[in-house]
C-alpha cells in the first residue's frame, strides 16, 4: 500500500510503497483509512521536535489523525465489527492503568501515538486497537470528520477544561484561528455563554471567526495585548486558549489573561519566560492540554452531527502529501487539509 | 507611637516615631498590635521587587502579617467590638465587587494590602478595616498566631487547592520549608493522606520537616529533581509547592512534577523558562497563589486551635526590625520572626 | 402607598395604603419599584406554607421579585447612587457572614427576605440594601425585567449547578415550562449542548418550549417517565429540573432520572416518598435549590442583554394583583405575571 | 468445592458442594478465596429486597467482597499472574462503555455483580475477570483485607465525594458504626480535617468510634437530631453519612444536616419521606452512593499499606457461613465478619 513516511529530520516525507499491517494482537484492529489530517505537529515531527519526547525508529509513516472502516479485527474485539465507519482516538491505550482507570486516556501509561512514535495513518490501512475506535454512523464520510480525530479532540479538550471558568460576562481568547482553533471557536460558542474573541494575523482565518460566530477580532501583533485589555475593561480575559505558543505568542497569550485567568498552552514550539512575581502577584495559571479523552472524542461527535461544529477543510489525495504540508507550513490552509487516499 | 519605616529602596527601615492612626470611615478598625511577622516579601519590598505592582508613597511602615486586639472602630462595624482579640486577614476588602461577592479576596478590585502599599503593622497601631478582622478566643496571645496572618493563609490556601489532586498514593513535594512551608507541611498532612517530600538547601529546615510529619526529605540542589523522580517511581509528584520560585527553583520545581501533574508557584523573584513542548507534551500546570481567602484564614484557625498546625516562632521587639531582617536574610530563621510591640 | 398586604392566611390579600418605607441604616436603600413578579410561592404564602419556616407578622407586603430606580440611600452606600436602575437580588444579605464570604448568599446567616419575612416589593417603593442592588443599564424598563430578579435567578443557579453534568450527548428534563421553567430552557440551551425535553400538561406551554428550542416536549401525566425514557435510550436523563415538585411530579421527576442522575428540586408543595434502595442502587441524587447568589443574578442579566433570555410576561396595574394570582392560580397565565405600580 | 448458597428467600443459605469454576474467556481469572466477608447485603439479599434489580437465578452463591490468590487466568489477561495477592473490585466491568472509560466502575452497562446477580465468593473459588483484580503485596493476607473490597470502598466512595464538602471547621456525622462506618470513621480522619460525630444504637460501636478517634459519640435514637444540632451550634452538619438508612434513620439522617448541607445515603432498606420544602427552603441534597471505583479500591489498599485504616474482624470458617449471618442478623458483630475457606 502507498504511505507518506518520513526517511530523516528537516527533510519532506516520501509516499512510498509498504506492507498493509496485520492483526496479530487479540484486541488489534485494522482500518482502511478514509480521511488523515495534516496538523501542525507533522511539521514539528519533521522538524525533529518530538524526537526526543518519542524517539521513533525512522522510517516511520505520519498522520495521527484519522478516520475510515474497519477493515480486520482481532479475536478479543467485541465495540467494532468489519465494515464499521470510525474516527480513531490517537492514543490507542491499555486499559488497564490508573490513568486508563480514571478515564485520563492521555496520561496510559502504556498507550502508542501512530504517527508520532509508530506508524501513522497517512497511508491507505492503519494498525490500531479496539480501544482507539469511535463508531460512527454508517452515512458518515470519513474525509469529512477525520479532523476531528486530533484538531477536534485537542481543542474540544481544551474548551471542556475551560468552561467551567467561562459563565456569561467572562471573555476567552483564541489565540489562532487555525486547524484545531475554528474548531476551539465553536466549541466555546456552543458549550457556553463566553464572549469569544479571536487572535489571528490572517484576515482570512479572523474573517472565517467572524463567520464562526466570534464576538470580536484582533490582528496578531504587538498591540494585540492591548487590544484584548480594551475588549475587557482593561483587565485580560478570564481564558485565553493558545493554539500557537511559538513566535512569541506564548508569552503574549499569558499577558492577556487578567488577574485570576488562566493561560491553556495547546500549541507548541516556543519558551514560556515569566517572571513568577507576575504568576503569583496576580494568581494567573498556565494549563497544558494534550489531545483529549476518548469519551470527549464522542462528545465532539455529537456536536459535529448536530452540526455545532463544522469542518473548514480542503481534501488532497494521499500522493499530494508533500502538497498539503508545504500549503500548511505557507499559512496556505483555511481550516484543515485532509489527504484521501 | 513606634513604627518600622522603609525610607528607600536597597536600605534598612528604620523605627521611628509616627502619629497613631484614627478611625475615620464607618467601617475602619484600629488594631493594637500583639504580634508582626516578618516575611520574606518584606525583603523584596525593600529590593523593590514590588515597587512597579504597588506603588506605594515612600515613606511608610512594613508588615503585612498581623494579630491583636481591637482599640476603635467606626460607627458601622458590627462583627467585632473594643478589645477583641484578632487576626488581620491581609488585605482589607470591598464586599461588593464581583471578586468579593465570589469569595475571592484576593481579586478585590478595591482592596489595600496594608505594609506593601500603605501603612502595615509593624507599629504599635494599625488602620484596617472591619472586613479584615477574624476574631479569637481571648486567651490567644496574638504573637503567638500573627504568622497564620499571611504565612500561615498563604501556605494553607495553595494546599487547599492541592487537596483534590492529593488523593492517596499520590506525592507532594514542598520546595522550601521555612517560615510558609513548615505550616504548608502541617497543612498538607492534616488535610490529604498524601506523601509529603521536603526539598531545602537547610539541615535544620529538613529536621524540622521530619519532626513535623514530613515523609522524605531532600537535599535542594543539583540532584534534588533525580531525588524526588526516585522517590515516585521516576515519574515526578502530582503536586509541587514551590515556597521558593527564584534562584532555579522556580524550573526545577516544575522539573519535579509528573505527566498531568502541577507546580503551585508561591514564592517568587526568578523567572520560569519553559518550553511549550515541556508544558503541552505531558500536560503539566503551573498554578499561581496570593495570600487566601478570609474564610481559609478562619479555617486555618480551627487547625492551630486543635494543634494540627504549630507556628515555630522568634520573638524580636519591635526596636529589632533591622535585626530580624538581617537574621532571615542570612538563613538564621527557623520558621517565622515575630516583632512583638 | 399603596400596598398589596396578606393580612391573613388562605384569604386573598388586599391593595392598600401603607406610609412610604424610609431609609434608617447606613447601607439602607429606598427602591421606587417599576416592575414586581407573581410568583407560585405568592401563592404557598397565602396557603400558609411558608409560615412555620419564616414566621413574618401579619399584615405584610407580599413580593419577592422586584426592580425599579433607587428612590434614597444610606449614608455608606457606595455602589449606587439615587436614579440608578436597579434589578434586586431577592435576600438582602449581611457580607460579613461564611456563606456571605464565601458567596453564598443564600446561605447568609442574617439575611432577610423581603416579600417572605417583612415588606416586600408589591408597592410603589420597596427598603432594601446595598447588597442587594444590582445596577442596570439606565434604558432598561424594569418590568422587562423584574421576573429576573427570583423567577429568573432560581432557574438560573439550578442550571449553574447541573452545567459539569451535561456535556454532548446528555439529556436534561425541565419539569414544568412555566414561570421558572421558560427561563430555565433558555438558560440550559445558552450555557450548554445538551438536549431539553420539557415536560408540562399544558399545550401552550409545550408551544411556548419549543419556540424557545427545546429539543423533545413531553405531555405530563401518566406516561411522562416511559416518554423520557424512550428519548434517553431506555436510560432516563443525566438532569431533571422539577420546577413543579408538588402533585406526583416530586416522584416522577426522579424517576425520569438515569444511574448517576441527578433530579434538581426547585419546585416544592409535593413529599419525595422513594425507597432508599433507589437511591443508592443506581446512586442518584437529589438536590436541593433555592434562590441563586447576586453573581449569578448579574450573569443572568448579561445573558438577558445579549437576547440569550428572553421574558413572556403580562403586566397588571398594582390594583390588579388580585387578578394576577387569580389567573396564576389558573394556569392562565403563559410566562410571568408582573404588576406595574 | 463448598459453597455457601441460596436456594430460596427468606431461607437461610446452605453450604454444599458445587463443581469449581474455569476460565473461559479470554479476561477470565479465577481466584482461590481467601477471605469472604459478610454483609448486611447478604441478609438483604436473603429477604429478597434485590430480587427485582438483579433477578438472579437461585440457587447461587452468595459473597460479594472477596480476597484471595490467583488460580488461573484467560489468555489475553496481562495485569495478574497465577499466585499473585490479590483484592477484587466486586463488579467486573467491560472497560469500553462510556462509564468505564470515565473511571466510573458502578456505572460500567455491561458490569456484573458476583454474590448478587451471579456466583459470589463464599466458596473456595470464585470466577471474575482481570479488570476486577488489584494485586497485593504477596505478604498480605487476604482474611486480613478482604473486607476492604466491599464495606471498604463503599465508605471510602462516600467519603471522597464527600471531601471537598469538609474543610476545618466543618462536622461529618456517621450513622451507624458497624461493618462501613468503622472504616468510613478512619478514612474521614485519614483524608479530612472535619470534625466526626458518629451515631449508633450499640454501646460497644461507639466505644470502638472513640477508640478509633471520633470526636463526638451520640447514642442512637429520639434524642439524636438534637444531639447533632447541639453539637454543631443548633445548625446540624455538613454531611451525614448515613450507613444505615432503614428503620427510620433514613430521614433522622437528613434532619442531621444544616442548611446546604448534604445527607450521604449509603444503607438502605428503609424509604426517605421528605417534604421538597425542606429540601429547597434550605437547599439540601440527597446522595446516592454503591460501592467505588477501581481506583478508589487502590488508594484503600494505600491507606491500609500505611496503617491509617485498620480492620475489626471476626472470622468464621466457610462452614459457619449460618452462624456469621445469624450474629450479624443479631447485631454481635464488632466489626467485620470474615469468612475463611
Amino acid at each position: 500500500m502507498k504511505a507518506v513516511r518520513l526517511h530523516g529530520y528537516d527533510q519532506m516525507p516520501v509516499v512510498e510503497d509498504v506492507p498493509v499491517p496485520k492483526v496479530s494482537g487479540p484486541l488489534d484492529v485494522v482500518v482502511r483509512i478514509g480521511g488523515a489530517g495534516v496538523c501542525r505537529t507533522d511539521l514539528h515531527v519533521i522538524e525533529g521536535q518530538w524526537q526526543q519526547a518519542m524517539s521513533p525508529s525512522l522510517p516511520y509513516t505520519l498522520g495521527h489523525e484519522n478516520a475510515g472502516w474497519v477493515e480486520e479485527v482481532g479475536s478479543a474485539v467485541t465495540n467494532v465489527a468489519v465494515g464499521d465507519t470510525v474516527i480513531l482516538h490517537p492514543t490507542p491505550t491499555c486499559g488497564l492503568c490508573r490513568a486508563c482507570r480514571a478515564g485520563d486516556d492521555m496520561h496510559c501509561t502504556q498507550s502508542s501515538f501512530p504517527g508520532l512514535d509508530s506508524d501513522g495513518g497517512m497511508a491507505e490501512y492503519l494498525l490500531t486497537s479496539a480501544r482507539a475506535c469511535v463508531r460512527l454512523d454508517p452515512g458518515t464520510r470519513p474525509e469529512d470528520v477525520a479532523a476531528l480525530a486530533d484538531a477536534g479532540i485537542t481543542a474540544y479538550h481544551a474548551v471542556r477544561k475551560a468552561i467551567p471558568l467561562l459563565h456569561p460576562g467572562t471573555t476567552a481568547v483564541v489565540v489562532g484561528a487555525g486547524g484545531l482553533g475554528h474548531i476551539g471557536i465553536q466549541c466555546l460558542l456552543a458549550t457556553t455563554a463566553t464572549g469569544v474573541v479571536v487572535v489571528d494575523p490572517n484576515a482570512a482565518a479572523l474573517e472565517l471567526a467572524t463567520e464562526l460566530g466570534a464576538h470580536h477580532t484582533v490582528q496578531a501583533g504587538d498591540s494585540a495585548v492591548d487590544a484584548v485589555k480594551e475588549l475587557t475593561d482593561g483587565e485580560g480575559a478570564e481564558v485565553v486558549l493558545d493554539f500557537v505558543a511559538e513566535k512569541g505568542a506564548e508569552n503574549s497569550s499569558f499577558a492577556m489573561t487578567r488577574p485570576g485567568g488562566s493561560d491553556f498552552v495547546i500549541g507548541y514550539g516556543g519558551t514560556l519566560n515569566i517572571p513568577t512575581l507576575d504568576v503569583i502577584s496576580t494568581e494567573r495559571n498556565i494549563i497544558g492540554n494534550i489531545v483529549g479523552t476518548y469519551n470527549e472524542l464522542a462528545e465532539l461527535m455529537v456536536l459535529a452531527q448536530r452540526g455545532l461544529v463544522t469542518l473548514h477543510t480542503r481534501t488532497y489525495p494521499l500522493d499530494a502529501a508533500p502538497d498539503a504540508l508545504r500549503d500548511l507550513e505557507a499559512g496556505k490552509i483555511r481550516g484543515r487539509a485532509i489527504l484521501v487516499p
